[in-house]
């Protein structure tokens, strides 16, 4: 027996709860669509009020159904909904999808509405699609859940395309514009306010479908963090792009869909760096999606990442170089001895790269093929791109030029061919049979082919594997700074060789064990912001200003902070130069503990410059990471300045990462800010130290 | 009689030399076209091998042409070109446009021949478009004066669009898609290797034609600054709309364009920053300039940026907030009360805007209507969207929707309506006709809607209104510092008061008069690069520190640039505080004098964080610019500094500008390097300064 949620895409039998005879409403258009598509499972319609629907024997009740289905269509009202659930789940029908809105997404009522059908469908084991949602299909078996308006005229084909999407309208929406593209489509899921299961867990299943080779997949905010990213990680390891639509990225967007179908809003940064970190493509708009997806459903990712640009008219050329190089494609020059080889063939045309073979090429095909083989055979690009204009559209002249180009690329059939055209659909849809791909835009061609190539770097990563780390047992209450250090170095973070001293002739000693200049530091579990307080005082050079300091030190916090526990101060030594860094790690209210990285200073404060990763992550992780800073030069050297440790800080933050990860529900927050990145070689040392703990 | 720019687009009569009897060529087009029109003008085939070309009556030569032509279309190959030149200009025709190409493009030899075509035109002052061009056409005259194939099978509307062109596959192509798009087309020209009149030229005529209410521009660089400044400040004037696309932003896109139509590469970014000045918008796609001029052709701009989006999908609701808020608009919230009111309206909506009302705004369109009603009369929204998907495409429900909408946005006609819809280009057409702008998709929307308030602002402005300079006697060979400084105060450009000092006695003599600490500097027509030679003491507190550092400071110039005319030691005093800044003139080989702005240091060096202006421009115009420094909340004050004096700054800029447009053709460079931005009110000081000027 299949998994119940396997069960929903493709029902031996599914009950369709308040199937209406009139195939326009939202309780007769799955019937409709089950008839014209062919569907071979049984559909048994329940209505108590008609003999039959649509020419179908309908059922007064679940109940009363001949048999427990698969899975239940309830288009029922908000109010009718749960004692549906509560009638499926008595009869063991194994998963039930829910299309009416009015529950968690109208406020406390609804929730509460809503949270007694997960309860009932958990109880009984029952998988629950919705509320609010426009439920799933499976093109290949005829199977349409679904009340979508977008298969009114014309269902869709079964193909490479998977499709999972929180917003109902969206889903549909993409779905009709991969048809329109002449993409097929393997399952297509909708999830709305996610009762039961949730995107992730959507996700999850559909990355692993055999005929699913891309996944297009839309969300507010994310529920099942774990499942999430280990979705994310198996797409990754079996090959499969997934081409994401997260919205909420504005302060009003996140508002809106924080309550819209009530998902949580964490931060915008924090998901997109999450997304980066898996390989995933974040498009910006919808065009986009489906120009990325599209490239991808071929399965086929360039080798490397060298293009050709072969071009009969100029303008498109350097139009199309620019984008490419924007994409990050290297739109590397041809060979010298080539180039004068173009000339001979071709007087007049620019042989660099874009080969530019004027209208010449479009009047004598042999030249064309003679160019084209040539670039191919000394060029050595991973993806060859052409500019046909108009000329595909031609009823005469469309066949010999795809010919041509085809016999041009014989023995090539390595590299990507990507193409741009002004031709009727069924013209393009030629060249995509011959393993072109076809676009009318060259920006969203190069910008397609610059994400085949991030895809593959993703892909041909090894797994990001931080060591496990055991869990340490977690002190009660706040931690003071010299708390949280003797915690973290358990983890491997450095620290100065610093002292804590109860007072200031304990001080004074440990400034001379430590040699000056040095730092004095109120060190308490109940003050955080220790400069707010003049709790700290740098640059200490002799005996006596360490002991005036600390007298101080220590009598403002007992007058500005006086119910606040004292443990000393700490003497730290001076720590010159590096680079100064801040890291962080902050729970995300959706996507879990995530840790940060920035430059230090104006570098965070005016330019927000800093990056995300979720925990934990290896090494090599952290070094993408690190290379996501604009400032990341500084840390290279800049200025003729030495390069900073910066194996040192990766490791640092990999550590810090295993360590979130290990302690995730009892560590809310920890900052380390500065952190000096010492020059090559030398390391990384955090200067200061603060962690939150859960309350207990 | 009309100017003989002005007759390319509306000759009384045309003479085709090289006109073909075959309909498919590229001498044959031009006739087929004007003829397929209904051109009123006579139309004059020169041919000497036959009688007749498609049924007119066709001329032996230019000269045993009837008339003289007021234009004459040479359809001829490259060799045969310059001698029909000749004779046009013999004849004393007023202007000929050339196809072939062959010329300045393909090296010298054909630049040499291309010089020769600009001349014999010049002598006989006959206007030349092309060569290697497209031609012109202005569609009210039926006036087709091209080859593109984009009117095989469809001429153009008359309307708002006016389109020049370098490339003549690009503006061919951007024509089809505002075809497609539904945009009429005032006049369409294209100047390829602009062998007398070019882009600029162009435009000037184009944004003063009554009937373009839009410019749609392509270009790959620039040659006449000053014509190409006045179209951009002309269309701002006359508030219309220009929508750029240039070309060879990357590397090896700007050395394609060098070699393409021959045009100068400048610096990409500073041809950015000047269409920023001007208020035009530059396109990053092709699809986004359709979009954007679809937009601005009605010609009507919001009258500020809050927008209401009205949804039926929370999904696209998000997503359309996310967009238009990336674009710079304020999707501002609903009055409480006016949301309340929406609830009770509609228990399900989301009130707050985007407003979303459910699926059941669609059953019933009374519910819909009430509630456009509100948001227009409470939210005081300048724009109104909505996001209709597929409705307006259905046979039943598009007619009753569109009115319904109708209904409820009257009396708010001053507003923008933007609408998305997944439906058949006719219902769309509908809808535009209604005055609504129509889209597929949210993000071109908001984009769009975005590029329209920006125009807006550009048009709201007064023009910049730099007071103009006299230029200053420049002095002969390179200047020292001091020489700089000297020259620079004459344009108002506050310095330290500091001295020149001969010898070490003299400086110790200054250094007391200004009061240590002091800066001594090296001072020297023939050294730029002070630092590199050891030519700079910082901090000097004494008589005995500036003695012996200006001694050695003379001594290692002596040695290390031994042919140094060595004018002494600039003594200054130390300039503490305030936020550093560089500030620089360049020469643009394409767009001339501009003035340069960034953060000084690693914001600079690290981040490339600068931004520029062409001289001259007002202190308005400075302050815009200064915003557009990523970092500028550093002068605004971060971490508890004092605000910088960002109007001194303004000021500075401008004068400098000033200065630079006043000797353009004398000062090749300056650097201010650094320039300290003190705590407002105190003003700025440029702490060094280097003029470069152009050899005599």
């Amino acid at each position: 027996m299949r998994d119940a949620f396997d069960a929903l895409f493709a029902p031996a039998s599914v009950a369709l709860v308040g199937a209406s005879d009139d195939a326009s409403r939202i309780g007769g258009r799955p019937l409709r669509y089950l008839r014209e598509a062919g569907f071979k499972g049984r559909v048994l319609p329940v209505n108590p009020k008609r003999e039959t629907v649509q020419g179908l024997p309908a059922y007064a009740s679940i109940a009363a159904l001949p048999e427990v289905p698969d899975t239940a269509i309830l288009a029922l009202p908000a109010a009718a909904t749960l004692q549906a659930v509560e009638e499926c789940a008595a009869r063991g029908v194994r998963s039930a999808v829910i299309f009416s809105a009015g529950f968690a997404e109208t406020g406390a009522e609804g929730e509460a509405l809503q949270a007694r059908l997960t309860a009932t469908a958990r109880a009984a084991g029952m998988r629950l699609l919705g509320p609010n949602c426009l439920g799933v299909f499976n093109p290949a078996l005829g199977y349409y859940g679904t009340f979508s308006v977008i298969l009114d005229r014309e269902m869709i084909h079964p193909g490479p395309v998977g499709i999972v999407s929180q917003s109902g309208a969206y889903g549909a929406h993409i779905a009709h514009l991969a048809r329109a593209r002449g993409l097929g489509i393997s399952q297509w899921i909708t999830t709305g306010n996610e009762a039961d299961i949730d995107v992730a867990e959507a996700l999850n299943h559909m990355v692993r479908q055999p005929d699913t080779k891309v996944v297009m997949a839309y969300a507010e905010g994310v529920r099942d963090r774990d499942l999430f990213i280990e979705a994310l990680e198996t797409a990754r390891q079996m090959h499969k792009p997934i081409v994401f639509m997260k919205t909420g990225r504005s302060a009003v967007g996140a508002a809106a869909a924080a309550s819209h179908t009530a998902a949580l809003a964490g931060s915008d940064r924090v998901f997109d760096a999450v997304l980066r970190q898996y390989g995933v493509h974040r498009a910006a708009t919808t065009a986009e999606q489906i120009d990325v997806a599209y490239a991808a459903a071929s399965g086929r990712f360039p080798a490397g990442d060298r293009v050709g640009i072969f071009t009969m008219s100029g303008g498109f050329g350097i139009q199309l170089a620019d984008d490419l190089e924007a994409a990050g494609l290297d739109v590397a020059p041809m060979p010298e001895d080539a180039q004068k080889e173009l000339l001979d063939l071709l007087p007049y045309a620019s042989p660099r790269n874009p080969v530019d073979a004027t209208a010449q090429a479009v009047s004598d095909l042999n030249v064309l093929k003679a160019c084209v083989r040539t670039m191919m055979e000394r060029g050595g690009y991973d993806a060859f791109t052409a500019i046909l204009g108009t000329g595909p559209g031609s009823k005469t002249y469309a066949d010999p030029l795809r010919e041509a180009l085809m016999q041009a690329l014989a023995g090539h059939e390595g590299s990507i061919r990507a193409l741009t055209m002004s031709a009727p659909v069924e013209a393009q849809r030629r060249y995509e049979a011959d393993g072109f791909l076809v676009y009318e835009d060259g920006s969203a061609l190069a910008h397609s082919l610059g994400a085949l190539a991030r895809f593959r770097d993703a892909f041909d990563r090894p797994a990001s594997a931080p060591a496990p780390m055991e869990p340490l047992p977690l002190p009660q209450g706040p931690l003071s700074e010299a708390g949280a250090k003797a915690l973290l170095k358990q983890a491997g973070i450095q620290f100065p060789a610093e002292h804590l001293a109860p007072d200031a002739e304990a001080a004074v000693q440990a400034a001379g064990a430590l040699g000056y200049p040095v730092v004095v530091k109120i060190c308490s579990p109940d003050i955080a912001h220790k400069t707010e307080i003049g709790g700290v005082a740098v640059n200490l050079k002799d005996a006596a200003a360490v002991r005036q300091a600390t007298a101080e030190i220590l009598a403002r916090a007992r007058a500005k902070a006086p119910g606040a526990r004292i443990e000393g101060v700490l003497v730290a030594p001076m720590v010159p130069g590096g680079v100064e860094v801040i890291v962080g790690v902050t729970r995300d209210p959706v996507l879990g503990p995530v840790v940060m990285a920035g430059l230090g200073g104006i570098f965070v404060e005016v330019l927000k410059d800093v990056t995300f990763r979720a925990a934990p992550f290896d090494v090599p992780e952290a070094h993408r990471m690190l290379r996501e800073i604009r400032g990341y030069a500084l840390l290279e050297g800049v200025r003729g300045a030495e390069p900073a440790d910066i194996d040192a800080l990766a490791r640092l933050l990999s550590d810090l990462s295993r360590f979130a990860a290990a302690h995730r529900d009892g560590v809310v927050g920890i900052d380390l800010n500065p952190v000096r990145v010492l020059p090559k070689g030398q390391g990384v040392i955090a200067l200061d130290a603060l962690i939150e703990l859960e309350a207990p």
